[in-house]
């Protein structure tokens, strides 16, 4: 049998409202695979994609998985050939960072491939390097968690500091993807250039309380600080029933909800499963009645981010 | 003996760098006493002001400890008369919360006289329109540790919502006053109006990390924090010398340094009590160099805030 490793590398929701390119959560849902193994063609190729209805390219330095798997090459000065096989099981332009679950699951794959040239966090780098040719700046609020798991903050990119920050164990989500297409590059243009000061004193004072929040298992000061000034004002009104979806989760027992990342997937949280599947049917429920295609899914943080797949 | 109560409230530190507007904490130093007593004219009177070297107001609606007893006489629909003195221990206009310190004092020694008709955190409220009236925005971040001690995050002024952030067990301060003037009111002008989406994302980033730090005790992440793009590049112009005291603090072992609240007071944050002490002195020896008259403090946090004096 031909030596491969796969890997899994979950769906990630960023922004977490005020958090805007600071915050992002692994979640225990959908998800990219990768396969990894040596190859007779020098560099890195990808053979073969799956689930992706045939759109994204498989040219290496066009797909966040090559240009990921790419960069861990250089990193560790190998010029082995490797072969790529991608299967999509989630959704891509969804705002639930399928693009750094590919990147993330093509170098960890690579990694066990090669027995470990690099520890799992020294992957994080290359994942963030994909994502910065993907959307002309680096940012690791996808990666992170992808690779990663868990909630983490990323303090800086540059250099990179990122810490993981401390979970209420009941702390659920419910996610709706409705199938509108939103391109995160048109999604960042909309964004303000400059804020007021007044209005950015508010959105750190969230940032930090949110935190705080995580801490101390403090559901109603997670609500409280999950208001976003900045994204969201913008970003909601690319979302078709944005509102009455909003209004809907918060009337189902959502302690928050907001868009995830630069959508069209919004998420709610919850302090328990049964109220995040309830959240989740009846925003399932909104879009169904007005015929949009949409996925839902309710359940827990992922905390342990890319994983290999047993074979 | 006439029947009085005396309030002592604690200096304050706003902002810690990237906090601005958000974050306060009081420290175990100098601070304000207010002794309160009922007298038989109406309304609030103050007879006495001491340590303020005459220039502090005793006409009440213009001194920050009368505008919040009267504030305070007013929520609760009393019209007894009562007379404040108030001993200043701290110097004013330094960027140690002194207006804040006079009001929580005043309105602690108010609510013992008249036994207790709210309940000590209540009083904040009128503590608040104290620096409202004075500086024409209601900001908490100096009124809320003043009156209810450690290291206060507020979220929102209004409504008012504030959570007390847990500390390291050793965290200790290093501070000093130079004799130098500058008005609270001027150094808030000079803050920009308005910043880029970059910079207040480095900035929500760091007052995130620096909630974080302060529940994990990490003090290494305390100081890569505790960075501010914001107040401190325009206020650190204000003070003379102010890199050379950064320099100096840092290489003596402080964590982080930085203005407290519009200055012209600075402090650094250290690990343990000898390295604040040290700290303290090296920033003494600066100011000295330059024949600046300057005062120095070191210590910890003060958890209480205002607290009555047993007399």
């Amino acid at each position: 049998m031909v030596k491969q490793f796969s890997a899994f590398a979950p769906a990630t929701i960023s922004n977490v409202a005020c958090g805007f390119d600071v915050f992002g959560f692994a979640i225990d849902g959908p998800g990219d695979i990768v396969t990894a193994r040596f190859s007779d063609k020098p560099g890195i190729t990808i053979s073969a994609i799956s689930g992706d209805e045939g759109r994204l390219p498989l040219k290496t330095m066009s797909n966040t998985a090559g240009i990921a798997a790419n960069h861990l090459m250089n990193t560790i000065k190998s010029a082995v050939g490797i072969d790529l096989q991608i299967t999509k099981k989630m959704p891509f332009s969804s705002g639930l960072g399928s693009s750094a679950a590919s990147a993330a699951a093509a170098v960890t794959a690579i990694n066990a491939l090669l027995d470990y040239p690099l520890k799992h966090e020294e992957l994080l780098p290359s994942v963030v390097e994909a994502e910065r040719a993907l959307c002309g700046s680096s940012h690791a609020d996808n990666a992170a968690p992808a690779l990663l798991g868990g909630f983490i903050l990323v303090r800086s990119t540059e250099p990179l500091d990122y810490i993981k920050v401390p979970l209420p164990e009941n702390l659920h989500y419910a996610l709706v993807h409705p199938k509108i297409e939103i391109n995160t590059n048109d999604a960042r243009k909309a964004l303000p250039k400059q804020i007021d000061l007044f209005t950015a004193v508010k959105q750190w004072a969230n940032t930090a309380a949110l935190v705080q929040a995580l801490n101390s298992s403090d559901f109603g000061l997670l609500g409280r600080s999950m208001v976003d000034y900045v994204a969201e004002p913008v970003r909601a009104k690319m979302v078709s029933h944005y509102q009455e979806v909003k209004e809907t989760a918060l009337a189902n027992g959502a302690v928050a909800f907001t868009i995830s990342g630069s959508g069209p997937a919004m998420f709610a949280f919850s302090d328990n499963a049964d109220k995040a599947e309830k959240i989740a049917t009846a925003m399932n429920a909104v879009y169904n009645k007005y015929d949009i295609e949409n996925t839902v899914y309710s359940g827990k943080i992922k905390h342990d981010g890319t994983t290999l797949i047993r074979e």
